[in-house]
């Protein structure tokens, strides 16, 4: 069976886009996933195509309504759909490579890229919409942050990457980020290849690996390191 | 002046993708940015031309070569050039809307796009490459993430968002993620517009979006209310 996604967008012209070429997109033509971008503007109740509206309260942009997007992700997943349905938002939580490997695992995604100031919130509430950000910062809408999802996904799809061993040893996949590499030529502009590196040795090789992933994390990102957020 | 940003890659087709649509895509036209895609490729220096090689100290996958890319970096990136030089990688130091402004506000950006298991560490340290994560998960190569940088940077550039006003009430702006939006119709499926929001006292309004704004950031990213990774 295999991964269904189905993205809701006012830009259906956005997808597949990066996704259309490479690994991703061998995978595409060869069914390994199947892609379905659709456009929200069709499921607009007026003749001018409206799906946002200026937001109560005031304040600046516009907000996408929630009747328009309730009639998209009602067409796109209707009732046993199974597939998770994510928004993509900076306010969402924060993807993770575990979150990657369970939407792999699964039968697909829904979803749906904001743009403007935001989504109504009675949407998110009566559609069971889960937040997703991948970072913090702000996009344009959430299209690239699909395309980024989407991607991190793919890659884990069965036969997508020709060495499953690879995707093993990355950063993240073991808690660490990954060791520094080399490859010939074993002289660059008067640098050279550490010695261990060619030493054929491979129990030092693996040490001298794990120690510069621990000290790459240790510097650069201790909270991976099970450091828990301090609560003020 | 406008901003310039040289994009290093494998695949230059994958761009400008979805940054030549909606306002990044306006704003390429108009000159507000320029996007260069070159061929990493174009840069070997063998007749098959080889970008990569296999891994000093062995284990699955390639490395891109040293030599290879310096030859690409010192193309697009002559001495002289006072653009910051990026490379994609879920090593890096996690981005932020506060890199984002910076990089804005500068004359652009060499980014280099790594793929395969990554990049000779030689050519990191002697082109003094800033390795950039957009979030700890692993993507197919750089190349989604430089469009998610891309599409962050080019918004703030000016003249590009219609209001600027938007920009700086969103999340992370104020180090808070944002409050919930609601806009017409007042009733959806039983579910009404908060009742503080119509009733128009502006005061109120302001004060219920902090309140809001604060209770999510508290239950969804308390690590952004100044907390500090707690280092074992």
């Amino acid at each position: 069976m295999s991964f269904a996604a189905s993205v809701l967008t006012l830009y259906p012209e956005m997808f597949p886009g990066a996704l259309g070429v490479s690994l991703a997109g061998r995978a595409l033509e060869a069914g390994t996933w199947s892609l379905d971008a659709i456009q929200i503007r069709d499921f607009a109740i007026d003749k001018h195509r409206t799906v946002d509206d200026t937001p109560a309260g005031g304040g600046a942009g516009m907000v996408m309504r929630a009747d328009v997007l309730a009639r998209a992700v009602d067409h796109a997943s209707p009732p046993g759909d199974s597939r998770p349905r994510l928004l993509m938002s900076p306010r969402g939580k924060p993807l993770t490579q575990t979150r990657v490997r369970e939407l792999a695992a699964g039968p697909g995604a829904l979803i749906l890229c904001g743009r403007f100031e935001g989504v109504d919130q009675r949407v998110i509430d009566a559609r069971g919409l889960e937040e997703v950000s991948i970072g913090d910062f702000i996009l344009s809408g959430g299209e690239p942050a699909a395309l980024v999802l989407l991607d991190a996904v793919v890659r884990l799809l069965p036969g997508v990457m020709g060495n499953a061993v690879s995707g093993e040893e990355e950063s993240f996949e073991n808690g660490l980020l990954e060791h520094p590499h080399y490859t010939r030529p074993q002289e660059f502009e008067g640098r050279e290849i550490p010695e261990v590196l060619i030493s054929g040795n491979h129990k030092k090789i693996a040490a001298w690996r794990r120690e510069q992933s621990e000290r790459l994390t240790k510097e650069r990102r201790p909270d991976l390191l099970g450091a828990q957020p301090l609560v003020k």
